[in-house]
């Protein structure tokens, strides 16, 4: 195997290097990169400096094979990326006459007047390919800068992606050597930790196997990317993906657990309700994200105090006493009043310790309980959630949460 | 004045550059920089590659004053940062044992054994100054590195943050030219466009200007940072900027309003309850973020459909066929029906369009009505939020809901 093809990723805006925003776009662009084949070996972030941004170009176009740089390419002053490129690239600016018209359309769509600062984002390097922008008014383009192939993609996240996706991505995959090409497929897990995805994927996982399986981990989904030289490779480890991890792969298409619920709830016209304690609405919000959620949720309880569970849910003051409102009886009590309250088919509690306070021995932070009640049939369990703090403990619960309605409805 | 100390901030790590975590050091580092009166010239991002970042920091040598790591301190061999900073410097590694002795009690006050791989944690370059690390195991440390004076900070936000206040920010402030420390103070509002504020601002926020006053946008909460030479002038400006901004400070510790409201709430005794509908329980989960707010607040109403509000919060059908469900008579009767139901002195209501569908000519999407009644007394107001996406709209009506219930507290 020939040495992996290298990429330098820069981020250009003041407010990055201020803090005054985050760079996210380098993180993203790494990982589209790797199912390509090609490795991130550096992220920078320059401020609006023309000298500094065409110095890096420089030293990219010796350094390695790749250089990606986002933002810069609006319409004002300080918008420095074109110049820097054409400086290091030896070549000076013209103005594009496919990108002016597509600018002057752009503006003539949304009714809009065409002010002539905006003619500047029609000036691209003599030489340079033009990425056209469908998500916005500046387009990236595509050049060369010494060894490296230098591409300048616009700095909002979406209309970065966009371009990315349509214009660079089949470029990049034109341009690279062909067996570093890569297929990907992706799955999402719920249930699972980390390590032990690990310790169930043996090799499959291995730096530079192919296929190669890659799991991220974000709030308790594990997104696992799978890419091959060969989609015959990629469906065959696919196959095998599926089959080992059945039991926990929640989606192929989305992370989401709230949209995955939502969109099963949809598509089979079922009913939520949702009863929460220790996440204080954090489960509903998460549903209600989804637009449309309307058409099957309406009714969200959060009761927090043992009164409000007695008057809203009708749980048995008698149950409160004797088992405490961390317990499962109180969560299947929450779970039916929910569903009786809301004439909703399912509904989902849950009742736990978020702390940092009121752990005891037996009923320490982190213990959550959980019911679901589906067609009146009640089940119920706990989890024992051994995070750090609060914020985490109830992102997990919620999480859970959407997680057993989910299977209730697949059952 | 003499030229600007520049510093240059780099993050070490496999998953920051292979983008399975974003660098949020960089950009807190840089703010605490500049209110040191140091400015941020270059960001970067290395894998665990003790080369790569040797160089580096050789070149920052040559380059500028400051060169400040994250990352790569802790106990196993991926772990580089300590070798390659004693590379680039030309010494050798030591161990400390004043770090040695700081890591057995770390274990020893935890009842954890204590592991061999740990002594790697009290390796230090030589003629390197320790900075202990109160909140884990890996101290930093400080030394020379051509021109430039670096520091290694640990990877974990919660670590690196703790490090440098303690440790780093005194030695910077007596390290650097006298005139260029600055003193800070902060504002936090609400309600107040950024445009607006630096309009009212005029020449206060100039660059270069002494004292200086920055803003920084987050949901609608504007964070201003007042930095200057000293004492003297910060706290002259200081109150000019409360005089000015009165009608939208909410606090001056804290930009998170639902920790403002919490312990105000906290510290009067005053009871809360929530009654949402568009933002479908993300009130309830903010204000429920803060511990102990339990003490306050015990119901939350999630009444997204029209039977819910009828049945939950005893809004009359003939308000919601009359005024339709987004106006504010129902907002009114919503803030009254939850107050009433929970013997809560103060609730605040929200009910509006967070589309992208649902709009209409008279209610667009972006109309939100809220209510709050105090001690019986109902106020109700409304806002049209001009912001792209549900998202968004939902988190503003969030954060207005707040502003408006601590508001009624301090009326």
């Amino acid at each position: 195997m020939s040495a992996p093809v290298r990429a330098w990723i820069v981020a250009s805006g003041d407010e990055l290097l201020q803090g005054r925003a985050l760079d996210t776009n380098s993180a993203w662009l790494s990982r589209e990169l790797a199912a390509l084949g090609v490795e991130a070996a550096r992220f920078v972030v320059l401020g609006d400096d023309e000298a500094a941004l065409c110095a890096l170009a420089e030293e990219a176009g010796r350094e390695v094979e790749l250089l990606l740089v986002t933002g810069g390419l609006g319409p004002t002053l300080d918008d420095l990326t074109r110049h820097a490129l054409a400086a290091a690239a030896g070549v000076e600016l013209v103005e594009d006459a496919a990108a002016l018209e597509a600018l002057r359309a752009w503006f003539a769509a949304r009714g809009r007047p065409f002010a002539e600062s905006n003619r500047r984002q029609a000036l691209v390097p003599r030489g340079a390919e033009l990425l056209p922008n469908a998500a916005g008014t500046a387009p990236g383009f595509l050049l060369r800068c010494g060894r490296a192939l230098v591409a300048a993609l616009p700095g909002p996240p979406r209309e970065m992606e966009r371009v990315f996706q349509d214009e660079l991505r089949p470029r990049l995959e034109r341009a690279l050597p062909p067996r570093r090409v890569r297929r990907i497929a992706r799955f999402h897990l719920f249930g699972l930790p980390e390590a032990a995805f690990a310790d169930l994927c043996g090799d499959w996982m291995a730096r530079g196997a192919d296929p190669l399986l890659g799991v991220t981990a974000h709030s308790g989904v594990l997104s696992a990317q799978l890419s091959a030289s060969s989609p015959e490779r990629l469906a065959e480890r696919a196959a095998q993906v599926r089959e080992r991890f059945r039991e926990w792969i929640f989606s192929e298409e989305s992370g989401d657990l709230a949209r995955v619920l939502g969109e099963l709830l949809l598509a089979r016209g079922i009913s939520i309700a949702t009863a929460e304690s220790c996440t204080g609405g954090l489960l509903a919000q998460r549903l209600t994200q989804l637009p449309g959620i309307s058409a099957v949720f309406g009714w969200g309880f959060v009761s927090y105090a043992n009164a409000a569970k007695q008057a809203l849910l009708g749980v048995e003051p008698s149950l409160l006493e004797s088992h405490g409102a961390v317990s499962l009886p109180v969560a299947e009590a929450m779970a039916r009043g929910a569903a009786q309250r809301s004439g909703a088919r399912l509904s989902v509690s849950l009742t736990g310790v978020a702390g940092p306070d009121g752990g005891t021995e037996a009923k320490p932070v982190g213990l959550v309980c959980f019911a679901t009640s589906f067609d009146g049939v009640i089940q119920s369990t706990e989890r024992r959630f051994a995070l750090r703090g609060r914020d985490l403990i109830r992102e997990f619960a919620a999480q859970t949460a959407l997680d057993l309605a989910r299977r209730r409805v697949l059952d």
